[in-house]
């Protein structure tokens, strides 16, 4: 274990520009400060969303160099000063989506789970105590942060509002997986639709975050999973996790949401988007019964295009919302979806199709990029 | 009375082209089919749609000659085979969002009031079972129907769906309001919101759904009530009603949600939109406050225009929904509704503005086109 309270010298992938190789250097990580607290990493996986900040897609987002990822499990190494509900040893998740615990949004009991101060938020690339990073690079340079995790490193600094204490006996490297992709799914049809037995639902776009959904709904007994996908391998782990029925648009002559409607009475009870396609969408939101039914967008969109729904759709009582993080409360609600999937009744082993050792961090971009992996868990230490 | 199946001649006002003044002329009235009733129109008003259908807004709703209107009351005149929840001299409230009572919707218990036969249709001129009208003109022409109901006359025939019993002690003037206005604004800030004791609310447009909605949030014992009109004559009746805030966007020079956030705290739990502005619509969105604001949608769009919303605004956690005929399933629910009204917890008195009797009726729609009224109850008989 490292020394606490000083600098520790460690390895981590830092990004230099976008689009280019991640280089596995070593960097120096300052001690955490108040309400921070530093963790020794043990396991990192990647995101789409690791993708667009590498790509840089948005200028906006674009700072570097940089130490993404926002996937990790591991242990505390030391804490800040009045962080009292971790210490040292204690096994811990990372969550992109902060919980402070003092703000109106995080007092609102169920109406929001966007924080005050630690919402997801693409654009931060610094400490919110002091707009400061804890990282430097061998050349003295300060090092951005980003989603306030930076977890593609062997010790990061986070605020304790971004990190959930789980089960000391839950196996860290399957708990990778709740910190994004399998609890923004999964918490969607658990807590944004609240899918009930014997409800319908219709799942498009099957990565991770779809399958999550899938899980999400089979988990909660819905009679009825379409999973909708342009790729047909999707199908099988669709499957293997719980679909009922398979769409592939390509193979069908009629626009996807009517043969969602003649398959489901109508159409289904809830359709989730994980996409990020507007044309895709619109074929959710009419896909879903007319009275009730609720589109729930889960991909992150782009393009600068707007909604391409008219306002008196909606008279037809159809609902759109998005969903941020699978609207859990990281702090408050994730122990307890990590003692569901410790008693099987959430299952993770088909999320984890590839592990690699750290330093192949950029060949396990390469895979999702190629759209070959669903997670690939990166090993340290 | 007269007689009892069979035609009935009276008085109707007529549209015989769009914009063309209402011809108040001797029609004849079929006796009511099976599960259809004959009422006597006692009080009938004037509402937007009214209006719209009128002038022909829009190519597929023209259709004449037609009896148009939609909010009356009167009495049971005589019943149609099968009737059994009313009979002769029963006091009665048309509604155009019929309940049928027997559709996967209307047993859907609270998840929707559209009904799978009755739903507000403002393309249907016929009626439901034969596809046939029950007007005829001097000439012996069929007049069309309007919205289930067509209340600009003395007798009509409507679905028993679109009936609702009231209690014979209800003064009936008054309970004309419920078939749409009232109930529509009321039940947005009752049902679709759901408004709490201390939570906020904006109002776009204060004709007489947006002040329904007022009086409905006032009744829940909301703590801000902001309305928002460019006609500052609108305060004095906003106020009378409940509002505790104005705005005249036009006197003020930020966009109104900003002023709105300023006002509440980050924005109001809901706004509700009752101008068909798109516009207006978005400054409704954004005027709710982030995490947990719901904007509800009352105004017709009759713009081709798309939503004027990115989706990845949709990630604020702000919501955006429809509300038709106040989310009230009208033959099980406006019973409560009037009895509230008779109790004195409902106010209905500022929203009779003016009264003429029913051969004045075009004076009536003029009243309302000049925005001089907010509804001018006709009287017959």
């Amino acid at each position: 274990m490292a020394p606490k309270g000083k600098v520790i010298s460690c390895r981590a992938a830092v990004a230099y520009g976008p689009g280019q190789p991640l280089v596995v250097e070593q960097v120096q990580v300052d001690p955490p400060q108040k309400m921070e607290v530093r963790i020794k990493i043990l396991f990192t996986s990647i995101c789409h969303t690791d993708l667009s900040a590498w790509k840089g897609e948005s200028e906006a987002q674009r700072a570097y160099p940089r130490i993404l990822g926002h996937e990790a499990s591991g242990v505390v190494e030391s804490v800040g000063e009045g962080v009292i509900d971790m210490k040292e040893g204690d096994q811990v998740v990372a969550i992109f989506n902060g919980e402070c615990g003092e703000c109106i949004y995080c007092k609102s009991s169920k109406k929001t789970n966007l924080c005050g101060k630690f919402r997801v938020n693409p654009f931060k690339s610094v400490m919110e105590s002091d707009g400061k990073c804890r990282f430097r690079n061998k050349d003295g340079i300060p090092i951005y942060h980003f989603l306030s995790t930076s977890t593609f490193t062997e010790y990061t600094v986070v605020d304790s509002a971004c990190l959930v204490k789980i089960d000391p006996h839950a196996s860290l490297d399957k708990m990778t997986l709740l910190s994004c992709g399998v609890s923004t799914g999964l918490g969607a049809a658990w807590n944004t639709a609240d899918v009930q037995t014997g409800e319908t639902v219709a799942v498009f776009g099957l990565g991770a975050v779809g399958l999550a959904v899938v899980e999400g709904a089979r988990t909660r007994g819905a009679s009825k999973i379409i999973g909708v996908d342009i790729n047909p391998e999707k199908r099988i782990k669709g499957e293997a996790i719980g679909i009922t029925d398979f769409i592939n648009p390509k193979e069908i002559d009629v626009p996807v949401h009517e043969k969602i409607r003649e398959m489901s009475e109508g159409g289904v009870d809830y359709s989730f988007e994980c996409a990020g396609n507007m044309q895709v969408l619109r074929e959710a939101f009419l896909s879903t019964h007319d009275g009730w039914g609720m589109a729930i967008v889960l991909g992150i969109h782009p393009t600068p295009k707007l909604l391409s729904l008219h306002p008196m759709e909606l008279f037809d009582g159809r609902r759109i919302v998005a969903s941020v993080f699978g609207d859990f409360k990281g702090k408050s609600q994730l122990p307890f979806l990590a003692e569901q999937c410790m008693a099987g009744v959430v299952k993770l082993d088909e999320f984890i199709t590839h592990r690699l050792p750290f330093e192949k961090i950029n060949e396990a971009f390469q895979l999702l990029l190629d759209g070959k992996s669903l997670r690939c868990l990166l090993h340290l230490s």
